[in-house]
């Protein structure tokens, strides 16, 4: 007999299946049991004899034949898709024991590093799986909207020879006898194949050495990533960023209803276009609202950011908010500069609930332009030589955003902490369990690299010697 | 008004439009110049002044304006999408001046290193870019049909703090204060995921520091992975994998017809089953066909994949066979032995036309079997802990396969080498430029690393000390 999905089981009233499963759940109730039984597809309710039920606890793994039918109508449970039927098993075969649970796997109440320490067995939590599947959605609705607009999808390499954007924490790798990097974004790559496609994008992975521990930050991160030549004017960029926001928004509103309801949240509120503020005026307005004086600061404050979406849901009732114009001190080299006021650049973020999710720009396209600004950074040309091809023979005017998947996904779920939407999220202190269980001498001993030697044609990642100072900032 | 695409343009005889693109090529003919723009839907030829021309070179980034209008009959092109069709130029506008080219990039003919020292601009060629539209093809239908049979994507880590496999080239990473590892492969995260999703896939980077330099490898590729539990027997594994190869050249022959008539070649001949041998027999089949006796290996020698394959096609008519139960010595420790007999596995290759392009097993599920299996292994189950919670509490019968993106590429398209069907390859000698030639002074001093001390308590890779051994072989 052909295994089918719980799902499908209403289908079957009055005949025999074949359920394969974890047990959810185990009731004593006299002489009859029931049991729930888990798949992906969702829960069923199995009645068996407690002869059947010998020996099988939380979390087996079994083979289930029976019949399903009708429940009683008091026993009728309107909140599950099987809700009106049972299976009357007849033949359990167990596919896999399981140990004893070390909490309630179904109501779980712990703290985050046990979450994560226990990932494995907290991912079969339904609240937790659920974010995995708005992460998924998510991911295949961005790449759905550019395809649809043209977009190009490639795979951007994550092995890097430089640092692409200069200063920022680089994680060294050791490369047979030379020096690497993993990238910090897939920039220079995706600028590359604007001149070769026009529209572009990837889904991929990205690194930042980030010393310290926050909610907003996590060492690996899934990077979605959209460049196109030949806009317009930079507005278009913004334009493109706004479709892809809100038709995500969209999708998980279609597809997600029951992960939304499990977290009683509903998709951030968005007005017909969403509003732009220049960070000078979101800085002026912050200060009248509540007195705290950034307006000399070169970027937003994370306190910034959640006080200008707070204005914006005020103001227009919108929970996005795009602010542009960040001074060129606080952009990469490439970020194209105001043509009325070279002290700020062509750029935007996308707020969402009080975080950045989105950051953009239009680029220099022009080949002197850039070379000049490579210099004026501090960078050496020569180690941007590769990239520096693709302008050098002509690119079109363009630029592009890269959206942070799993802060977009905390925000839809207003989840306290990214690493919650992270499946195995990696920061200072872990990659899958805490690595000074793991490596305990490696920490006494305080590193086992030996001091890096100084590679002369490369701009050295900055935080490289210092020790990484740990701090927890929210 | 409104930029249209190339491959619009014959919608609009009689009518003003504006296009954007590259000059593909320019051609005087007395008074009158001849001029391709290529952009990213195809070409399209203009008519201009030799004043309207003037100044402009190849690969020059133009905005024209001008009218469409039917080609004198004997100037018709049918090898073109837009062949019937010019656009008679009234104003052009240069968006980007290109340096005078350092090859034909039209009729490209320059060796594999120069190919690459110039990625960003050999990618401009119209042949190579279609490698990486059929690239873009095997993972968008990868991900269509693995969606359709009920999987979930996942997005994969890529930094470990353990080798996986154990013994394979490893690409060390200074990680804070500890030691990590570029992930050889998702495998212990898919199987992971089976416990909580049942079926998954992802497409991800993985990582070989294989210390030579081949035809067949790159150090960076990307791997289309896919695992699912629930299995009735691990041939329901080669089903699937059957199911999601022969929809790739499906969907290439309906969606990729002109690159592949660029390359000249026909998709792999297939028979409604894709024949399956044991190792052992595929052996004996060699010894008998070539008299080369490599009986007693413990696998396939690529020699031997592609004898194997010509006999498939004679025998069978087919260009791609399954070789199962590979020795478990030469699987890794995660492999199902065969019950009949348990020198050997329940694994299996795909090779298509001489190389494997698929690697996949039935796993061992039982939590018991599989902690005696890593020690078997001389591997340390600590290491692994993370990894068995999946398995100590209930996971069903399961396996999955890997598919090379990159091979799967080159076999369609019998490119000769591998990094031909990569973006931008990584090998021991090239991360996009040289690397003797961006990091001299590395190389003279033979290493800035200094000497990695021992971490007790994971296995160390295999070849961290010794100098990699560089040797070409196809």
């Amino acid at each position: 007999m052909q295994r089918i999905l719980n799902n499908n089981t209403p289908k079957y009233v009055g005949k025999k299946v074949r359920i394969c499963g974890w047990v959810n759940s185990l009731r004593h109730h006299g002489g009859i049991v029931f049991l729930d039984l888990r798949d992906c597809s969702g829960i069923l309710q199995v009645v068996l004899t407690p002869d059947l039920a010998k020996g099988i606890k939380e979390e087996y793994v079994l083979e289930i034949e029976g019949q399903i039918q009708k429940r009683p109508n008091k026993m009728v449970n309107p909140e599950l898709e099987t809700g009106e039927i049972e299976l009357k098993a007849e033949v359990i075969k167990i596919l896999a024991e399981a140990a004893t649970l070390p909490f309630n796997l179904k109501d779980l109440k712990v703290s985050l590093p046990v979450l994560l320490d226990w990932r494995p067995l907290t991912l079969r939590n339904k609240k937790i799986r659920a974010i995995f599947k708005i992460q998924e959605e998510v991911v295949s609705s961005f790449r759905k909207t550019l395809k649809d607009l043209g977009f190009t999808e490639f795979q951007a390499p994550t092995i890097v020879a430089s640092a692409t954007e200069g200063g920022a924490e680089l994680f060294p790798i050791k490369y047979y006898k030379y020096n690497a990097y993993l990238a910090q974004s897939p920039q220079l790559y995706k600028q590359i194949l604007v001149s070769v496609f026009e529209r572009v994008f990837t889904v991929t992975r990205a690194y930042r050495a980030e010393p310290s521990i926050t909610t907003r930050h996590i060492s690996e991160y899934i990077s979605l990533d959209a460049e196109m030549g030949f806009i317009s004017s930079w507005e278009e960029l913004m334009d493109v960023c706004e479709t892809v926001t809100k038709n995500i928004f969209r999708d998980i509103q279609e597809n997600c209803q029951r992960e939304l309801k499990m977290f009683n949240v509903k998709l951030p509120q968005l007005t017909e276009k969403i509003p732009r503020l220049k960070m000078r005026e979101a800085q002026e307005i912050i200060f009248k609202r509540t007195g705290r004086d950034n307006r000399k600061k070169i970027d937003l404050e994370p306190e910034d950011e959640k006080d200008i979406c707070l204005w914006a849901k005020e103001k227009h009732g919108s929970e996005l908010i795009f602010i542009t114009h960040f001074p060129t001190k606080k952009r990469p080299f490439y970020t194209y500069p105001d043509p009325e006021d070279e002290n700020y650049t062509l750029s935007f973020d996308l707020l969402c609930r009080g975080l950045e999710i989105v950051t953009g720009s239009q680029r220099i396209h022009e080949y002197e332009k850039l070379l000049k600004n490579i210099k004026k950074f501090g960078l050496t040309p020569k180690t941007f030589q590769f990239y520096l091809q693709a302008f050098k023979y002509g690119m079109p005017p363009e630029g592009g955003f890269c959206m942070g998947c799993e802060r977009m996904v905390k925000q839809i779920l207003n989840l306290e902490n990214i690493k919650e939407a992270s499946l195995f999220p990696r920061d200072m202190e872990r990659i899958d369990q805490r690595l000074s269980l793991l490596q305990p001498r490696t920490r006494a001993s305080g590193t086992v690299w030996g001091k890096p030697k100084k590679t002369p044609t490369l701009p050295p990642p900055s935080r490289r010697r210092r020790a990484p100072k740990k701090s927890i900032k929210k």
